[in-house]
């Protein structure tokens, strides 16, 4: 047996999620359909973590286990060769048969696009929320940075609770202008269910101005999620990359926002 | 009666095309039923080109007349209130009653993305072909200056007649890379049916390195469709801007790439 740990991209806008789903297209669907065509093998696919429909990836992490023996570069031509367009294996490496893409994760990291030109930008639609209104992209960084360290989140946790602990650490809270784009960031050791798309749609409320300083903080201490923001629509969140132990953190080169720029 | 003209940005994947046809959903079809609902009338809506399915619009003109006396800034926000969100109308303005949007163009640019990422980039699908092998882009500009000027292109037009003359002038032709992507653009006083898409087809033979140095004039004088290069997919195609006398080039300033980037 070998242990076989893929990045993946995918464009979430055609697909119901990541899990697989009888009679609905998912990713791991697609991913499974076409592993098990190439390794004669019904595989057991496992994600750094799951996303929702319409929640795109620009380095998943899935991992799974098969007796096949070609290389992986073979392996992942072709699944390339079978997979649909808006999936794409990027690399594939074999690694210890213990490795688990979940449990060993260190930090993920997401980006939430807000589309904040004027007019809705066509080309924007399936990859950002858009915001008419321009963001005071200062304030909605300096009000995040409240968000950094080891804290219960269940304030922005949808369907509370979920897991065994709603405690988890945020390492960084990046808020930046790329053309008419604004992209804010959330690294953290694990996210609670909606927590970035929590997240985003209580910095849109600040970049607003339609909170005071220290809100967020506020938010954050009263473990109460209906004084957050609303949940950002799915369509805004990427999922950029996962850290593991005895790695780099990837370099975060070209990343999207989605059409102009 | 009022003439006014409308510059739209579209994208084109979900339409057939800009001409109204009955039954099918295309950008004309879409912009006459809210300028009809608006308005009170029926347009006669006119652009300054048709674009085939597909293709999209960052700089589209359209002209339509109409009895309403609604000011331009209100009329505009009317229609983009109305449309779908794959259609918005950047700015409406009053023009002379004689202005036409095709007869009074003195040109027109369009560009053509080609994804030149080794593997397709899920989220330029819509908006690129894709060409996995790096494309050689010195020679494709080098190449590609030939057609600069006045001459009988239609060794570059699918379906020759399909207009009285086959002659246009070509102002320019540039070829760069924006990260992964390869973009073609050419400026010229008109187009023939398919002129962009076929140029982009043999430049992109060229940037393969698959035909020689000189081939690229050997076409054009040739005046024979055969030897060409294949007619580039729609999806790649971007109508930028039109010019008409006395205004200024429009600003470039920020065009779509489509995705990463």
């Amino acid at each position: 047996m070998r242990n076989i740990k893929l990045i993946i991209q995918y464009d979430g806008t055609d697909f119901h999620g990541w899990q697989r789903q009888p009679g609905l297209r998912t990713v791991q669907g697609e991913l499974d359909r076409v592993i098990e065509t190439v390794t004669s093998a019904v595989p057991t696919t496992m994600a750094s973590g799951r996303t929702d429909a319409g929640v795109h990836a620009l380095g998943q992490v899935v991992c799974f286990q098969t007796p096949n023996k070609l290389r992986v570069e073979a392996l992942a031509r072709a699944f390339n060769a079978m997979l649909p367009y808006d999936i794409r294996v990027l690399s594939a490496v074999d690694v210890p048969l213990d490795f688990h893409a979940t449990v060993h994760a260190l930090s993920k990291r997401y980006r939430y696009q807000v589309d904040n030109r004027y007019l809705i930008d066509p080309f924007h639609r399936r990859t950002s929320w858009h915001q008419s209104k321009r963001l005071d992209i200062e304030a909605m960084y300096e009000e995040g940075q409240v968000l950094i360290g080891r804290h219960d989140f269940r304030s922005f946790e949808t369907g509370y609770p979920n897991r065994a602990s709603s405690v988890r650490t945020i390492l960084a809270v990046d808020v930046r202008r790329v053309g008419d784009m604004v992209q804010i960031e959330v690294e953290a050791d694990g996210f609670l269910y909606n927590m970035v798309r929590s997240i985003a749609g209580s910095l849109v409320l600040i970049g607003q101005r339609n909170r005071a300083r220290g809100w967020l903080g506020h938010v954050l201490r009263s473990m109460d999620r209906q004084l957050a923001g609303p949940t950002a629509p799915p369509q805004g969140l990427f999922m950029l990359y996962v850290v593991y132990p005895g790695e780099n953190t990837p370099v975060t080169s070209t990343l999207p926002t989605g059409g102009l720029k």
